[in-house]
């Protein structure tokens, strides 16, 4: 964690619908000096304007899956998000050098459930976590969310470079711009520029040592019928709550009839990302987690 | 007004993204019991298989704008949406007959922005409005909106009959079933079935004289640059804020900047559809309407 960052990346449009990026990133492009710092250069982009023009998450598959690294050198691959893969990983990476394009990549997102302001971080380098940690300390309400994923491989656009993360903000419709939630998004990016020029030039006088985080356990889908359609949806208790304490017993979805269906394992859990429209394909209806204070 | 009803139909899917009606027609297809009622026939089904089936509001062009009489009957227009609203004004028109196949068109729909409970009404029917009354008086939340559209011609899908609404609950972002609402929906379309059960038996000793509405105005946009990207999107004061009244200098919308742009006009107006994800494409950012009490 002693060398010098020289280069971040801002990208947002990764989902075409999830709008606090795209118009981020609009913002930066008529105000640029919003980004500059004197230490590093910023660069900022929109990764996936094909989408973006349809307003859909992708157009042929997710674009924040794709970074797979046997994927990214396969020609056999020519899809839409195949090739901006490709090429977004030419500019920013390639993905698994030691030496990357650029050293950081913040990856702007919203999401239909109640997830607050939060950060999405799926690596275990010491300069993601420091960053993490500083962010909390800036903003308390930050909730840091460790994932695990549903791809063997990391395969998000932040995975391009060995550190970085996700921002996630909600609850936002797919399709609409929040005023409350993109302000938000601009100051947590501008914490997040600030921590590397004070980082550069060795004005950070704390080295972090602990953080409160939600850790990945597992994805739980609805409850569904032969032909994948929904049986149930999440209990009224839970739907407009993010990192909600499940305890045996409590409801967790509600069939289309009325029927409950409890929460039945013994261990406490948090469920988070609870009824996120574009997991619905996915096969999950939240993820469960467990709230625990870690060593970074 | 003195007709007896025969026929009814129940609508779902007609945008293909909003999952209450979407789900709320695999409920009737599983326990059609549900609205079955004695003295006529209640016909239920999905509308847009095509949009849902990719989960988006439509294939090629919105459903809930096509049924214009021209058109159903203009061999030339071949898209999607026009073919389906060919397909669907035989089965349950045509449109402009004195008898249709269906007597009463119960079109259900789901919204991004805070709509509560409501019902939009196109016609000025006597039938309509006596049932909009009923519901009211069953339903006290319900909110009750006459739309005066945007297209010049009414060309909803509930157009086809003389009589008919839509049912449009909220906030619910696309691609997402939320239990609280569905069965709110639920509960009104039975409601609407009991009307014409009682309607039908002479057990309505009761005519409604008067009702309170939300009366169109007119659609605000939101402020954009040249390339029609918005430069502002609405004032927190709204979101979240169904049928918000507004006077005269009030916050209405939030450039990207943080610059504040207020209601500028002497009238006040009720604002709902406010921030509606399906309406940045139609260039509306809200309906602003009158609240007042008419005869019906």
């Amino acid at each position: 964690m002693s060398n010098k960052i020289n280069k971040v990346a801002i990208t947002g449009g990764t989902h075409g619908n999830e709008l606090t990026g795209v118009y981020l990133i609009n913002k930066y492009k008529k105000n640029p000096d919003l980004v500059k710092r004197d230490s590093f250069k910023t660069l900022f982009m929109h990764t996936n304007v094909g989408a973006m023009k349809k307003c859909t998450r992708y157009v042929d598959k997710d674009l924040n899956r794709t970074f797979i690294k046997k994927d990214l050198v396969n020609d056999a691959l020519y899809s839409y998000e195949d090739v901006l893969a490709k090429s977004i990983n030419l500019k920013l990476g390639p993905k698994g050098a030691e030496k990357t394009a650029v050293d950081f990549i913040i990856d702007l997102h919203s999401t239909t459930s109640d997830m607050g302001l939060s950060i999405v971080i799926d690596n275990d380098n010491r300069l993601t976590w420091q960053v993490a940690a500083y962010l909390k300390e800036m903003e308390p309400d930050l909730h840091i969310f460790r994932w695990r994923g549903d791809t063997k491989e990391v395969s998000f656009v932040n995975s391009i470079t060995k550190d970085g993360f996700a921002i996630e903000v909600g609850p936002i419709p797919q399709g609409v711009l929040r005023a409350d939630l993109f302000f938000k998004t601009e100051k947590l990016v501008a914490h997040t520029l600030d921590f590397f020029e004070k980082y550069n030039r060795g004005d950070l006088h704390k080295v972090y040592e602990t953080i409160e985080i939600y850790d990945h356990i597992k994805l739980l889908d609805f409850p569904r019928d032969k032909s994948g359609e929904l049986n149930a949806t999440v209990h009224p208790n839970l739907q407009d709550n993010g990192y909600y304490k499940l305890t045996k017993g409590d409801p967790l979805f509600i069939t289309l009839e009325g029927e409950v269906i409890n929460y039945e394992e013994e261990k406490d859990v948090y469920a988070l990302f609870i009824n996120e429209a574009a997991y619905y394909e996915k096969g999950f209806a939240m993820c469960l987690t467990e709230k625990k204070v870690i060593k970074i």
